[in-house]
């Protein structure tokens, strides 16, 4: 059984402008590993029609899940349910369901304006994706699950999305600390790697005021393997003059707060 | 004269695996404005050599430039040079001027191990890209552009690459913020935005503690537009009983922290 793979399109001009900081990516990445999903791709789009629905049909086609973050507000650049419709070639209609919700949410007829209408616009065919912090909703249209770009409504979307998806046993990590050079590990490490190929091994040097030091990361579903990589992975450093530290999995993968731990 | 487009290639698992949180494409993104380069597309791929060979391929045809982040380093899991080359059909070679300054930077033959050489191997008729910070090259290849992932090395190639480039005007934001619910706005702001179509014209509502609000973001290179359309905006605000405050361009591009100010 191969695993299900997984693809995020972040839509909006906001990300590749710079102007905002994409945080969704790296925490729809964990979630998956924990549902046993492998998230295989990424990519940013801007909000440009043509841009939505390609992207959209290539990774739909490509991927056994696409998960897409941004660009179903209220506004003229809000471009994404009417565009990942048209890469399904189905209707962008009203959706009752959405509406009563956006009803309730607002209170009145009065206040639903023709922009907060536009949110209760769904593909036909589509399912609904509960939105529990501001009503409203995204949706799911094929392999394609369609979330807003606000991290907290994002991830309120997802934890309602993982338990339905067709996942497989958990992808776990493990991982090494030490103080040498990357450069004096990297011999054994390949040759290590390639013993553990049914594992991903990564290595993660960091720079930080104060020193530099080197975190080796091994994933995946096989406990009693990443046991034995880890050991081996000991021994190396071992070996090399090193003092290998167990790092937690916590610790192996800390809230993202900057790149300092990026590879070179 | 269309503007020149470019896209970002991510190399590394462990973007994609929310262990390290990428910094890169938001700085790449904002640099390109200043020479006025649209950064159009990103991808994040990991670390497969059959991924960045086809990825490589179809953003270089797609882009007149391609930026790549990550994979240089000197583990078994840094397969981005030999990968660029594959794309382009090329040897890897060991470059004597990418030797000589290792060599330099080592300090003696003894200390340029197997792995440390590795970092020397570039595609053939590849030109170096400086790295002021740790000595290691980045290279350009017809319109690819081959960075290291750590920011700080990253940022330094970049400066040294952004003169290169034949870019346009720069472009520049102007940004309005106001207190007002973004469905209220949307309406106007659609027939704004359709008067200035030659501008970029983005909403962005933020909830913060203590409140939420909305920034109304504009960009393009033409200076006088840009002016008149900010006072559209303003007049729009009025009109709809918000005080409209100018943000200088320093904070409609705040250093990016977060994706509080998103658009759902």
């Amino acid at each position: 059984m191969s695993a299900k793979t997984a693809c995020v399109l972040i839509i909006g001009n906001e990300i590749l402008t710079g102007r905002t900081q994409d945080v969704n990516l790296g925490h729809i990445g964990k979630k998956l590993l924990e549902v046993g999903v492998r998230l295989q791709h990424a990519r940013v789009v801007p909000d440009v029609a043509e841009e939505i629905i390609r992207n959209v049909q290539e990774c739909s086609a490509a991927y056994d899940y696409v998960f897409t973050t941004g660009g179903i507000g209220p506004t003229h650049d809000d471009i994404t349910a009417e565009n990942v419709a048209k890469a399904f070639n189905v209707p962008l209609e009203p959706n009752p369901e959405a509406r009563a919700r956006l009803l309730r949410h607002y209170g009145s007829e009065e206040h639903l304006n023709a922009a907060r209408l536009r949110m209760a616009m769904i593909p036909q065919g589509a399912a609904l994706i509960d939105n529990p912090v501001s009503t409203a909703p995204g949706f799911r249209i094929k392999n394609v699950f369609v979330m807003a770009g606000v991290p907290r409504i994002m991830q309120a979307m997802l934890d309602g999305i993982l338990p339905t998806l067709a996942g497989g046993p958990p992808i776990k990590t493990r991982a090494v600390g030490c103080f040498l050079p990357e450069s004096l590990v990297a011999e054994g490490l390949t040759a290590l790697a390639s013993r553990y190929a049914d594992l991903d091994i990564g290595s993660y040097p960091y720079f930080r005021p104060g020193g530099y030091g080197l975190s080796l990361v091994v994933r995946g579903s096989d406990l009693k393997r990443l046991d034995q990589a880890v050991s081996d992975l000991c021994r190396l450093i071992e070996s090399l003059g090193g003092s290998p530290v167990l790092l937690d999995e916590e610790s192996a993968d800390p809230a993202p707060d900057s790149q300092s731990q990026a590879r070179r």
